[in-house]
C-alpha cells in the first residue's frame, strides 16, 4: 500500500540526519497521497539508523491506523491538521533544527534580511502566538496544528512554507517530503544567518520589497527562470 | 567481574568523542552495579582511541579499587558521591562539553526556554554555587560530588538528570552509563538553543509551566505516552 | 572547445561544497578565456553531485551560449560584467556562503582586523550600496554586476578580490577559478573572525596600516617572500 | 639529520588540518633539537597534504639553512627567538586558529574563565602590545619573537604555553612538536568558551585562584595527581 510514497517518507526521515537537522529522534516526516487520502508517517521514537521502510506508519484524515504495527510519531495529530488546512501541501516536516528552535524559542518571527530567504520565503517566516494553557492541557499536538493555522490566516502557505511554534520548534511542508524537507534546510540557514546579521547590525532592515519580489519571482510562478 | 557492565562503561566512554562532548580526554563515564556496590569508571588520562575494556577500573563506594592495573578518573571521588546520594541512578558522566562548560563558567543556571529542554529536564538546569577555598583545598573531587549534593537538596535529581558546576564544567546521569551520555548530548543542545535564544530576544521568558508538564510528562513517568 | 578551461570550470565548482561555501545549489564559479573572449559556466540549478562537464555552458561576453544544452546560471549577467569591467580577471564565484552573506545582509564592509585578511585583501571589503527598484527590476542581473563595478571605482579588484552585494551574497574573482574559489574560502574565514572579534571587543581597531602593508606585500607583487 | 624529529615535526604538522586549526596553509610546526641547536620546520607554503618530510628545512638558531631544498615557513625567524629565549621548549606552533586568532584581533588577553583554561594556563592568556611601525618595517618576523618575550617578561613561559599577537594570532610551544600542538588545540576551545562565557554574563568574573591553583597543579608539576 503507497509503495512509492512510502520511499519517499523513509528517505526524507533519513536525510534528516544527512542535513544535520535532528539529535537522537528529534524530528519526523509525513507524505500524504491525496487519492486516498491516507499519510505515511515516520513511527514515534525510533532512531533514524534502525528505521526501515516497514516501521512507517499510514493512518487516514482522522489519525485512524490503516497499516503499520508501530505507533505513529507522537506529533501525527499537527501532521494532519495541516493536510486538512493547506491546500496542495503532500509533505511536512517537524524537527528540532537548533538555529529555528532558538528562534521559536526566543518567540520571534524570522525577518526577511537578504535573498536567501527571499528565494524560498516570500516574506518573514512567522512565529506562532503561546499556546493558551487550556490548548496545552486538552488535544496538545492537535491544537498545535490549529495554532499554526490560526498564525497563516493572512499568509499563504505556499509562498511560506515554514512556521515557528512558539517555545517550541519549526514546522516546514513543502509538495511532497523531499521539498518539505529542503525546506527545512533552507529555514535553518536563514535562521542562522539572520541572527548573525543583527548582530553585526541590530539595525539591519528588511530587504527591499523590489528585491523580495525579484528573488521570490525569479524561482516561484509562471514567470520563473531559475533552474533548467 | 561485572563484564555487561564493562561492556556498557566502554560503549559509553567511547560515545562522548563520537557525539562531540569531548576533546582529548577531558570527560569521563562510569557505571554503577546496585547489587554489588561496585562502579565501573574509566581511567584516568587514556586517550579514547587507545582505550580497551581492560584499561577500565572497578572501585567500591569508598573509592578502593577492587580490580584494575589502572588509577580510576582523577573524578572518581564525585561520581561516588552522587550514586550515594542519587537513588536510582546508574550512570555518571562528566564533560568539558563546550556549551554547557561555558554556561557553567558564566555561573548561571540554564533556563528552561522551550520544549527541547522540557522533554528531559523538568526546570531549569541549576549551576552550583562556587567552591570555598577550604573545600578546593581540601578533597577537592569528594566536596565537588557534596556541592552537587546541596544544589540538589529541593531538587529531585531523576527529573533534572544534569547540574553544571560553577566555574568548572557539567556533570550528567542516568539510570545508565548510555542515558547518562545522553542527558550529556541533550544539555549540550540545550545549552547551545538557550544562549541563542537570548540573543535573539534577551527578554525571553521561560516556557509556560503548561506546557513543560505537557512535555516532560509526555515522555516521563506513568502517562507517558511518546515511543514505542 | 576549451576543454581544459572546462575542467578548471568544474572543479571549482565541485570545490563549493567541498569548502562548505554552499548549501544545496547555491553558488556558481565561472571561467574566462581572455584569448577567445568565451566564458564557461556553472548551469542553472543543477546539483553539485549530479554534475558532468557536459553541463557547462560556453557564453560570449555578450551572453549569448556558444556551447551546451543547459541554461547558464542565472547569475551570468553578473559574472559577464565583471570580466568586461575588471582586467586580468579569470574567474568569477559566487556563494551565499554563511558568515560573508551575514555581512552583506547587515549591509556593512569587512574591516581589515588581522594579518588573515591582509594575507589577501589589501583594505576593506566593501559592501555596495542597496540597488534601487529599477535596477532590481530591469535587468537584475547586469546591474548587479554594475553596482559592484561602481562599488570598485576607487579601488584596485586585484587588491580587494571580493565584494558583499548589500542584501544578497559575496561574489569573488582570481585569475583563474581556482584563484577565485580559494579567495571564497579566505573571505568566509575572515567574516566569521570579524563578527567575532567585534563581540570580544566592539571598539577593536583597524590592523595598523604598516601591519597590512606588511602582510599583504609579503605575498603579493614585486618583493613578495611567501613561499617557494 | 635527525630524522626522529622530522618525524614528529611532519606528524605534528599534519595534526593542524586534523584538529581544524588551519585553513590552507595558514601554519606552521618546528621541533628543536636541544643537542645540535639546530630547528626543523615546516617549508613555506606547501599544502598539507602534498608534504612529506624531504620538504621540511633545518635550520640552525640563527636562520641557516642546513638542510632542505625549500625554503622554510616565513615566520622561521619567530619560531627562532622563542628557541632561544624559553628555555626548555622544544616545539613551536603558529595558527590562524579562529577564535584565537578573534582574541588576537580584538587585542585581549584570554582570561582565566574555567578549569579547562587551568587545566594548562596557569593564569590568563596574553595578548602583545601593538607592535611600532618600525619593527613590522624593519626585521619583522624576528620583532614579532621579540614582543612576544617581552610580553613574557614576568611571566612563565612554561606556565602559559601559548600567546596572542596583537592583530594577527597566536603561537604555541611546548616541550616537543606534539605537546605544541596539544596546547593549540586546547588554546582554540579555550578561546571559544571564554567568548560565549562572557556573552552568557558579561560579568563573568575570573575563577577563584585557589581553583585555578588545584586545577593546574593537579596535571602539572611534583605534586600532579592526574593521569597514569
Amino acid at each position: 500500500m503507497l509503495e512509492a510514497l512510502k520511499e519517499k517518507v523513509l528517505k526524507a526521515n533519513l536525510d534528516l540526519p544527512r542535513y544535520n537537522l535532528v539529535t537522537f529522534t528529534w524530528g519526523n516526516v509525513s507524505g500524504y497521497d491525496k487519492e486516498s487520502g491516507l499519510v505515511v508517517i515516520k513511527p514515534s521514537g525510533v532512531p533514524y539508523d534502525e528505521m526501515t521502510i516497514d516501521d512507517l506508519v499510514v493512518v487516514d484524515l482522522d489519525g485512524n491506523v490503516v497499516e503499520g504495527t508501530k505507533k505513529p510519531s507522537s506529533d501525527t495529530a499537527t501532521h494532519l491538521v495541516l493536510y486538512k488546512n493547506f491546500p496542495n501541501i503532500g509533505g511536512v516536516v517537524h524537527t528540532h533544527s537548533p538555529w529555528a528552535t532558538s528562534w521559536a524559542q526566543a518567540g520571534e518571527s524570522i525577518p526577511a534580511l537578504g535573498t536567501t530567504h527571499g528565494d524560498y520565503f516570500y516574506g518573514d517566516i512567522p512565529c506562532t502566538r503561546r499556546m493558551t494553557q487550556a490548548e496545552i492541557s486538552g488535544e496538545y499536538e492537535l491544537e498545535t496544528g490549529n495554532v499554526i493555522v490560526e498564525t497563516f490566516k493572512d499568509i499563504d502557505p505556499a509562498a511560506i512554507p515554514s512556521v515557528l511554534v512558539h517555545g517550541h520548534a519549526p514546522f516546514n511542508w513543502g509538495k511532497d517530503p523531499e521539498e518539505a524537507v529542503h525546506n527545512a534546510v533552507v529555514l535553518e540557514e536563514v535562521a542562522k544567518m539572520a541572527l548573525q546579521t543583527l548582530q553585526i547590525n541590530p539595525e539591519a532592515p528588511r530587504m527591499q520589497q523590489a528585491l523580495l519580489d525579484k528573488h521570490y519571482l525569479r524561482k516561484h510562478g509562471k514567470d520563473a527562470y531559475y533552474g533548467q
